[in-house]
């Protein structure tokens, strides 16, 4: 199983990928096999992983495939969904699975996307959120496992996660020791919020940075608002200045991309891999370089 | 020209519709002149003017229009577009003029939708707001118009609007006198916001809640984000919870509704009015009335 200390090795600018992740979902097409051989003959240091993935060909040889291949995982996704009415036992119960996968493929960080909302209220869609992350929470400890909260981009709110902002992730999560439940950094969901610099900075005095994750927002926006995240480089948002406040926080983590966007999807993996890499080198990792 | 006092009658459920306005964007299809006529025929005790609107008949013949026809301008939208690099001297005249037709509309509220990015440095885009915002306060004051900063939902914040929640638009605004720089609380733009409850409370407080604006938060959206504004009742904003947030806060101004949505445009004007005053009566109007 890779270290946490293994994850936190310093930014190295002889060395520029080591701390570069592709997350499957940037190469869609491509299987678990096909993105681990593509990652490593790369030159990445770690992969983060989709279940549906990691399923494909079952967790003991999704671990041996990575492990095989020298690459950490640098996150699971995605638990989460804990928003439906009811027991929500069958979420509750998947995201147990999800909790013992990452464990069993090396990762401390499951990466939480919570769910929207089923009627009008969101009030009562965040509690249920709360009262299950509490259920969770203790056998994630007992793995060794850190429940990633993810704020998504308020545009999802609706039908996909009622947590909006980095503020409110955080506030959900400090019931519980950092090591339990941590928070992720995605760009195109944050970059926005005029709160940023201070709750990132918030987040890493805590020590509850569980991912950096980035890629870019396309303006004009693409029709299907999911896809609209873009290369870095491709859309607006300034890596440089983000990068610098997350350097500030103490994150010294694995960097991961994940682009859901058709034109990546139809791209070749390995030029798509290539030119993530470029941008990495050019707008993401100098900020991040001590 | 019609006081401030006016504009501030109680709601009342034998007059439902006093307080009601007709923003002209609803019925984008129709004049000027059409949409007064509709707005008056309905019963309804206000509208929101678009300056375009407006300047197809000059701005003494659209006073005179809605004076002869008893309705109040709830507001004059819009203002702002001030985040362009350079001296922004071409913006900052256009927003005189606009401060000027707000007054000699009579209405107190001038709508500011403050402009997106032109590259990648978006504090330094929210800083030229600030600093001509400072310009054209004063301007505003001597005429006794208000600047309603309006934060518009994040998704726009690269291509529309550097200001995306309630708490910077209370920021910004709060070097000003309340009468001077308001505040625009609208329900598609601010309904995920987890602080939304407080901060509209902040803004009662303070005395800034320039317009209550109502439209719903289609889910799924439209392709075009801007086009995914809805009839109230059809998405999955909770009127009453928010209606009860703004009554609390001592907003007792008018309501405005202002739906961006092709198929209510495709709709007749008279029709989506009917359908209006029966959705705002049913779920806007009892959580404001005490």
């Amino acid at each position: 199983m890779t270290s946490v200390a293994a994850q936190h090795l310093p930014y190295d600018l002889t060395d520029p990928y080591r701390s570069l992740s592709l997350n499957t979902a940037t190469t869609k097409r491509w299987t678990l096999a096909e993105a681990v051989d593509g990652a490593a003959r790369a030159g990445l240091g770690a992969i983060g992983l989709w279940r549906d993935r990691v399923h494909e060909v079952g967790v003991a040889a999704a671990a041996k495939l990575v492990a095989d291949a020298g690459l950490r995982v640098s996150s699971l996704c995605r638990g989460g969904f804990l928003t439906a009415p009811g027991d929500g036992q069958s979420a509750l119960d998947d995201n147990r699975r999800a909790i013992d996968e990452a464990a069993a493929l090396g990762t401390r960080e499951l990466v939480m996307v919570m769910g929207g909302i089923a009627d009008r209220d969101l009030a009562a869609a965040r509690a249920r959120v709360e009262e299950r992350l509490a259920l969770l929470a203790p056998y994630a400890a007992e793995r060794g496992v850190r429940l990633a909260l993810e704020p998504l981009h308020p545009m999802f709110c609706a039908d996909r996660a009622v947590i909006s902002t980095l503020a409110q992730a955080l506030t959900m999560a400090r019931p519980y020791p950092a090591e339990t439940v941590g928070v992720v950094v995605d760009t195109f969901h944050l970059w926005w919020d005029p709160l940023l610099e201070d709750q990132i900075a918030q987040a890493g005095a805590e020590g509850r940075i569980s991912s950096y994750q980035v890629c870019d927002w396309l303006n004009p926006m693409a029709a299907d608002p999911l896809l609209s995240r873009g290369m870095m480089g491709d859309g607006v948002i300034d890596f440089a200045t983000i990068g610098g406040w997350v350097r500030a926080a103490g994150y010294r983590g694995d960097v991961e991309v994940e682009i859901f966007n058709a034109a990546v999807w139809e791209a070749d993996g390995h030029s798509v891999i290539e030119t993530m890499k470029q941008r990495y080198r050019e707008l993401v990792l100098p900020a991040l370089v001590g």
